[in-house]
């Protein structure tokens, strides 16, 4: 049999709350490849995790996909589970974290409340639900539990709703917003090339665009003009270019820069995309 | 046969130095699941290691776990390895940094000074014990070497000591320490809430609590009054709580928020819980 | 079959994108061991990135080591495979990045350029070679795909070249770099005992040494002047020393301090090594 794969994603930082849910799947599932999306996701920030899952788990073996990104820990809110057209299981808590991921594997076929207390360690933390139930329900679902032992289904529409902001294509610009900011700072807008261009004509190598951030700090917009290109390396080290990034949506980066350290940008920040 | 666990705790940071280890113990124990419990533990702080350690190892399966942090690598302190009462081996200095993990694991039933060179690396440094020592010492007992093998015995009363912080109960206050604070910024304290019971009585939800953080910088006690809670969502976003924490111990946190940012305070200041 | 070993060591920081590209080898290679060796390499250093897999390879199981420093991505730079005398097979950018691990290694003995699309992922972005090319081929590899399989060979000669920079015998003194600071602070220099000894005689225990770390911020040479030791313990705390690494190189540390925050010098620095 192929050994199982467990991905887990959560806000838990560089100390030793992942590990100790590694130890809790492993219990349970000695067999299982284990892969840690990330876990310095900003703490308590649902949508940034939402983010981070939709855009790894398309790359990831068919299996059994774990977040806690959980501010609402040991209050009233669920832990759910959603099987997905592609044959996934995505666990964790009902605040919306799962469900763009579960569009990107094929659209959720399935939602189910975590009641199964059989499935979680004998003694339910109030705060640790990462330790005490996800790990331990994503684990006997790894092994091959079945997906209908863990509890009552619930209608995917009445799950916490969370979209991952979208693009409006006007007149001459496209109106769209900072959805995440990586490492490199690279500034990583909702929309795709063809939203631009339904904005404002084709996107051919070198045309000029120029991007306006809103709701910064100073009050004026941010305003940069930059070409469109391929890569990194088709703008001079230091320049700026808006490119289709490797998920498939619009980018701003600076080749061997940081382009949001840079222009001061964040997540969340509006922004106008025009031709200069 | 099932795959060996071998679990991992260091000071080495983000670099290199963790995985060579790993390399070194899949050279010798290719088919182990190693646990990497945290490489970000604060550089030569014995007494943190030996913390994160204790809190983990009970939530991993039986197995090797390896502890590096070792100020006197190279120096006359010895290498040593403890059996505990659960079946599990602790590799690592003898510098108390296993002890409180040991006590957790049902107590140890046998130490023994790292002495078989043919289970290291054939060159040993001066100053890099984790690969050349601790790390192929734990992969050998991993796939089944004999403790017996490894070296000497040695008392455990021998062994270098280490305690972590407890609590004083006195009439009408708990005097204890922040044990830990970890990347959420919640603040953790030696002793369980019967502890604080003993000393002030019955901890309802809502009962109102000041503690006093001692051995600051300025000079003063830093107070803050929070309630009794459960979890984080009981008390409105970015107030305070005390709670017992999913470790069984005291602990305050902000909900949503960063609490020892937030009042300033750190590992090791002595705090006074009483009624408010 | 003994399970594959696949090291993994990029500039992509703590995010989502080494596990992406985890998540792609392991559905090509479930069975494999995959060892991040770090993923915190200095963004775009190229020539940090060779030094770390250099140290890092040797202690490694032979196998599939995969590098992703590349600022270059996208553009004209090939992609290729190197084949060790050791039996490993290096998989990078060719920039240089993989060429002192590979004579650490046994020296290279085929370079192949990565052109076989069937053993990379269907649509190839411009801007994440590592998902789409790197980590497949490397997992293809890993699992036996032949090396005369992945593209046509190119002489290892017209290769990038990167060397490390290497120490200059003076007489009186050592002229060498700083190769690297590792997250302890420790400044390891370009060189090996043995190069000191042929510049200004035996090194024993104690033996006083002025190191002069020339090119930084304010214009003079930092000077300071250690002892030559064996351990860190071997000076009182907070007392500095040059000893050999254990990577076998000349190396400043400060005992259970960090020598390059204090002195204030980073890679890439010349400095002058003579008695005091």
């Amino acid at each position: 049999m192929e050994r199982p794969v467990i991905t887990f994603l959560t806000d838990f930082g560089p100390e030793s709350a992942p590990a100790i849910c590694r130890g809790v799947m492993l219990g349970i599932a000695r067999d299982a490849q284990i892969v840690d999306i990330s876990h310095s996701v900003r703490k308590y920030a649902i949508r940034d995790g939402a983010y981070l899952l939709w855009s790894a788990v398309p790359w990831m073996p068919i299996g059994v996909h774990v977040v806690v990104v959980d501010p609402g820990v040991g209050t009233a809110r669920r832990a759910i589970a959603i099987r997905t057209a592609r044959g996934d299981i995505l666990v964790g808590p009902d605040n919306g974290v799962l469900l763009p991921a579960s569009v990107a594997l094929g659209g959720p076929t399935e939602a189910r409340v975590l009641e199964n207390a059989e499935l979680m360690l004998p003694r339910a933390s109030s705060t640790f639900h990462g330790r005490d139930i996800f790990a331990p329900m994503a684990a006997h679902l790894a092994i091959g539990t079945p997906f209908e032992a863990i509890g009552r289904t619930v209608a995917v529409e009445e799950l916490v709703p969370l979209e991952l902001p979208a693009p409006r294509i006007e007149p001459g610009s496209l109106e769209t917003s900072v959805l995440f900011v990586d490492s490199f700072g690279n500034i990583r807008l909702a929309g795709v090339p063809a939203d631009l261009e339904a904005a404002i004509g084709s996107l051919t190598a070198g045309r000029t665009l120029e991007l306006a951030f809103h709701g910064g700090a100073g009050g004026a917009a941010i305003r940069t003009t930059v070409p469109w290109g391929r890569t990194f390396g088709d703008v001079p080290l230091g320049s700026a270019l808006l490119y289709e990034n490797s998920f498939g949506q619009l980018a701003l980066a600076v080749n061997q820069g940081d382009a949001a350290a840079r222009l001061g940008v964040g997540a969340g920040q509006p922004v106008t995309v025009r031709p200069a």
